[in-house]
């Protein structure tokens, strides 16, 4: 069967990397901090990412107070937690949110 | 008891309309149509509709098919289907949300 | 290349519906009528709507107002507004967050 | 002018806590976990906390990993971060979504 994702190699992390500026490595996948004018805008992005990460099946960490949210985890379970392609796209699609 | 609207006159309602240039009165209330890039950016938009609605606790009508949505039906109950100043407030913090 | 769903002809639609005995059978598509507690629990319900909407790329007709929702309109475009197997899986979706 | 919330006292907390039973005090404010079917229960149940959040201006953390969600740090702000009135009828009310 084939995969949803292909694992990827150090180098293609920090190539893809390279085009989702924003986004970090950190120890248990990878992180963004957005900040919005208010609580209704930050929870309007809250439900795009939510449809993004329900369509892929692929759900990351969530965190949001008022006008902040910080995504992180964003690793495959089922790669064990390695960063894979799929990682990437749905980073890229959380991205062109705000862009 | 004070209300928390205040019935407008035609000519109340035509200056307040001059400021929202987008929304027309219809026989039910007020109307607007809006349009976007695909059906995320329109159920977000329509997130904040609802956070804003039940916030006013005023409730319009909600119609949406893919990136449209058309919000009508826009009047105040309480005050026998007329317009308010609630609609106007509510058409303004919608209209808001796409400036 | 595979179609991602199939026509179904007038007795398949039948014996669907017979499994979905709240949804309607219009000259526009499958239609179904849902009544909540209240309108938060009404959006909440179109939150998971537009989230199964989304991931199937099939994008109902979604009316509301207060505690009402209507869903109508389901059909498949591309398949010349026929009911294909795609509105019997989006129906039964839906009807499952109320069952 | 009037505030909006009043300060409690440990043994009004405590009172109220008895009547929110799965609401524990730490440090930065109230907290609850929640735990559901899957992620579109969660985000729905979200939604409702948004709207809720809004309509009182009074917003919580809020945490989110497929189907888990954690309200925390509920206490207000405005009141030097003390537990108020207001921050009860918010943990009421959410608790209300899963009764």
């Amino acid at each position: 069967m084939s995969e949803r994702f292909t694992v990827m190699s150090e180098q293609a992390i920090s190539d893809a990397l390279a085009d989702l500026p924003d986004w970090s490595l950190e120890k248990d996948g990878l992180k963004r901090v957005f900040q919005f004018k208010d609580f209704m805008e930050a929870f309007a992005f809250l439900t795009k990412v939510a449809m993004s990460a329900e369509a892929l099946n692929h759900h990351p960490e969530i965190f949001n107070v008022y006008n902040k949210v910080t995504i992180s985890g964003l690793c495959t379970h089922e790669a064990d937690h390695a960063i894979t392609t799929l990682d990437i796209e749905l980073a890229g699609k959380i991205s062109d949110f705000v862009s």
